[in-house]
């Protein structure tokens, strides 16, 4: 399985669905884990996820691939603290949905024998914890890898063959325009989604067991993405402040021109518009990426 | 089954629907259906939805219950077609998601030995058309009815007996009052998924084939939000323009501020505000309007 011994740190979702992923692959590998929640870790354990263990010093000790799988905020502190028992020759990964400034805070503190290669499946559900994990999570799901310049080409190899052992499909990608792609297809809309289930949350004159009971499909999405981890989250958007905020003024700006309409009963704009965007719709479900049936992906192990 | 007679006014993914659910229970009501298109009407025929008929008119005769499953921007129209051939006795319901208007431009339409009673069953996908239909739509979903002052008990009755056979839950409203919760539950959210999708369509510096792999979850749920019918939602936007309005404007007003947070670096308020809208999909969650399975009220027959 390209690695003898796999160190997860962080023991959420994501991790958990590497563990369980690897595992269906190769019975045998060594996977250590932690976390910082003592809860957490009893709950891994209780699971079988893998050997988990006190703290990440104890985790990647001999692991030859670290992942680190915590919200992007915590990354560097993590790192920190076992940066000094890494061996040379270890690879280390990450699974954050923000690219240029975890590679910013990373990169500094690692020695120049241990390789960074910062990584990001697109992929995960709106639960988490180590309980919400599945192994088919990554199965033909794009994992995207955004080398540093330095990169040695065989160790990039290497985990590109381990993310497409999980099912995933590798590319490329440059970090910046990493973050602002995927401002553009997940940070920003669960800002928006996060909005709007707030906005219900707090009208006056509106029920919470109205807004509850008659959540008809198109509210009820969007509690779904506004049911991600809180953590996680901020973090993304902390870290990913310029490209969130790019893509903001232009979701602002698009929305004004809708609203716009919707004033002056422009049925026509209105018409065009949405004939549009279900276009990109249907190009998602050629490209594979979501079917009409509308579990795909999201299965539960 | 109450009626001796159902008339479907539109062959659609609800009336379709309707059709298959009536049939799970009873096997030998009449059902008489008609559609403007012809290529809808000869798909409906082919699926055996119901009689298909080549107008409302043919379709109304000797109908006891008429079920308007048009836009509500057609719905005035389709009923001044038929109007001249009600027999008295008849009722007319109706499947729109704006109420206040609909009822404005039909009442002035009808007979007053015609009871017309407005309704909207919170149920559907983001398919449409006569095979878009599948029996379990309704199943433990809402169906709100929104009587006229003059509306007749009996006739109500009879007509929230039928929505209960069809596996709904039945709860009565104020027209005005559900358009503004529509506003919020759906109406809003699907503009704003509308205009997400937009906007990602329309950036120079991303290319269309990055959108649409790694529309990762998320945005993915926007896009099939986005790939509604275009006429029904035009047809929502200029009948519940107030109401919309209203709920876009609390909407930006709260986004500005979320905008701020990140502009500022703001963690605690984020934090704050998206561990408050988890809470709500919980209670979503409690109510029985979803379940973690994310595939709950969207199976295909």
């Amino acid at each position: 399985m390209l690695y003898n011994h796999v160190a997860l740190i962080g023991l959420g979702l994501i991790s958990s669905s590497i563990a369980h992923s690897i595992r269906r692959k190769d019975k045998d590998i060594k996977i250590t884990g932690t976390s910082r929640s003592i809860a957490t870790r009893r709950k891994a354990a209780e699971l079988g996820i893998c050997e988990v263990v006190e703290n990440s010093v104890e985790a990647v000790k001999g692991a030859d691939l670290i992942i680190l799988c915590v919200p992007v905020g915590a990354m560097a502190s993590v790192v920190q603290d076992f940066v000094s028992v890494l061996e040379p020759g270890v690879t280390i990964t990450d699974v954050g949905s923000v690219k240029v400034e975890v590679i910013a805070s990373i990169t500094p503190l690692l020695p120049p024998e241990v390789e960074f290669i910062p990584g990001h499946p697109l992929a995960g559900t709106e639960n988490s914890g180590p309980e919400a994990g599945f192994a088919t999570l990554f199965d033909n799901r794009w994992c995207l890898l955004t080398p540093l310049k330095n990169c040695s080409l065989e160790s990039l190899k290497r985990l590109r063959l381990f993310w497409e052992a999980l099912g995933a499909k590798v590319d490329l990608m440059d970090a910046e325009h990493h973050d602002l792609v995927l401002a553009v297809t997940s940070h920003v809309p669960h800002l928006i989604a996060y909005t709007m289930v707030g906005v219900a949350d707090d009208l006056a004159n509106i029920t919470k067991s109205e807004v509850i009971n008659y959540s008809a499909a198109g509210f009820r999405d969007f509690t779904r993405i506004a049911a991600s981890d809180p953590t996680m989250w901020r973090d993304v958007f902390l870290k990913n402040k310029e490209a969130s905020l790019e893509i903001l003024g232009r979701f602002t700006e698009e929305l004004t021109v809708l609203q716009r309409a919707v004033r002056r009963g422009d049925g026509d704009l209105l018409f065009e518009y949405f004939t549009r965007t279900r276009d990109v719709r249907r190009k998602i479900l050629e490209a594979g990426q979501d079917t009409n049936e509308p579990n795909f992906g999201r299965e539960k192990k």
